[in-house]
């Protein structure tokens, strides 16, 4: 009986998904999905725990948004294009009224993509959300990891440390007082994933990673997973003056906090001018921040630094 | 740090991912799959929350077992052949003797399916684990709920109730006393999914679904989803003598009890032959209980039930 009511409210997010007359809905045991020819799958898994992930006191609807968009930013990070996606939730009992706002959050971050849900699971239990998403890229065209060269620029998209800005605010239950204080807040409780930006940069990017983690941290996985080191300038640093004037005591703040869903990726030099071009066509703000060294290690203005005693760790407790 | 420990009992689990040389294992921001040509993708997700779908006191490996076998015997139920999963992980605390056990659990599962982890998530949080499991199956061959026809046979594999006599004794923490009831703890912790038997199944069964729910209310998915009617006899029901003194006072509890990981599949009367010969080669028990019928709903001994009275129901407390 519950289920039933659970399934109402899921169902209309799968609307639509039956485009190859072979492939199939929620209802059967599973979902069946046509590959499109010469493509590859790209499956991303993320999962949000009320308490750790987000404030106890964030709305149904903003967990539903950020429960997707964390996955879609992963698919973005590796130049997908986003698909379907599945969802676990764990509840601890059936709210309508919370479903109702949970799964407008999920349909309203999906609807751009045309990502559609294929099934899931629904539970009883501590409120946790876990998504996994799916898109396709061209054969041999995802962004990875490896690919950064020595003498790449490192660049990064829109503002740095926001997020971290916004938790703040709202773990203190601050009525933002001002307009920069206001977009931290919706950059922590509805982040959008650059999809378009992964997409844009297929063939253009050597490297991409999304910083989920904060930058420093996330882009020490793409200097260890690539080989090479890199050398950032702070001054470069994209950081709004709200964000600035909160990190005023630790000016690493904003690049360690985590939970900024932009992307950090790098390129070569000669591609200057097609990335900017890529950030006016897409609205996008698309800052260099540095440059790939052939010596390992992240070095900030000159400064060899540590990132792995900065990094954002889920698994603490906030 | 932790991820750190954590990240180490699961790369072993993804071992021998890179078949295709443009393939990804663990550490990128998502997996990338090379799709077999002319196969559907089948996904599957089911989540297991701690005191609602296995006793607290289970072991680490049954639980790592069973998170994974759920999902195998949804992916047996399309036809599918297992490829690869995701898993999402929310632990209390890294606690490595249970983490060593359960990887264990997940890999034996696995093993003889080949079946890889591709990435996953591991937060902290209640004990709950998300599998995401995904098959291929031949364009257009996968098993469906929506195919059962007016005179098909209705068959189930192996033994009903099992799991719910096994649940019964693990909440009583009884020892089990014969060899029935240490069978039936078996079925209830280390489930097998019947992949070969979704996969000989293939253009053979017009119809085929997993009976988690209950006999009864799965195949009542399969009538309504096929817009026909079955009639069950209860003498033909695969029910061993333990079984059936533990349910005594219930007879239909076998039948509704759920956690019973079988298949119950619809085929025409004139691949009778063909069945059998499939059970002989998977050494597999297969009994015929009844047929489609014209007439909806479900009938069993000649009287008309309503098995959503029955069925099996995660989301009430246990």
């Amino acid at each position: 009986m519950e289920f039933d009511v659970i399934r109402r409210f899921f169902l209309p997010l799968s609307h639509g998904l039956a485009r190859d007359s072979a492939d199939l809905a929620i209802g059967d045991d599973g979902a069946l999905i046509t590959p499109p020819p010469n493509h590859q799958l790209v499956v991303v898994t993320d999962t949000l725990v009320a308490g750790v992930h987000f404030p106890l006191a964030t709305s149904a609807y903003d967990i539903g948004w950020k429960a997707l968009a964390v996955n879609l930013s992963d698919l973005a990070a590796m130049g997908a294009q986003p698909a379907f996606y599945s969802l676990a939730l764990t509840l601890p009992q059936v709210d309508q009224a919370w479903l109702t706002d949970f799964s407008q959050g999920l349909a309203d971050c999906a609807q751009p993509y045309r990502l559609l849900l294929i099934g899931g699971d629904t539970t009883r239990g501590p409120l946790t959300v876990t998504v996994t998403a799916q898109g396709w890229v061209p054969h041999g065209q995802a962004l990875l990891r490896s690919g950064a060269q020595v003498g790449d620029c490192v660049y990064v998209s829109e503002w740095m440390g926001e997020a971290g800005l916004g938790l703040s605010l709202a773990l203190a239950e601050q009525i933002p007082t001002n307009v920069g204080e206001t977009c931290a807040l919706a950059r922590l409780n509805r982040p959008v994933a650059r999809v378009a930006l992964g997409i844009g940069l297929r063939g253009l990017a050597t490297s991409a990673i999304d910083i989920s983690d904060g930058l420093l941290a996330d882009l020490t996985h793409v200097l260890t997973a690539s080989k090479v080191g890199a050398t950032l300038t702070t001054d470069l640093m994209p950081v709004s003056e709200t964000v600035k004037s909160w990190a005023a005591e630790q000016p690493l703040k904003p690049l360690t906090a985590g939970d900024d869903y932009e992307l950090c990726f790098t390129a070569p030099p000669d591609q200057q001018t097609r990335i900017e071009q890529l950030a006016d066509q897409l609205n996008l703000k698309i800052t260099r921040i540095g440059e790939v060294t052939l010596q390992p290690g992240l070095v900030i203005d000159g400064e060899k630094i540590n990132p792995s005693k900065l990094g954002f760790d889920h698994f603490k407790q906030r």
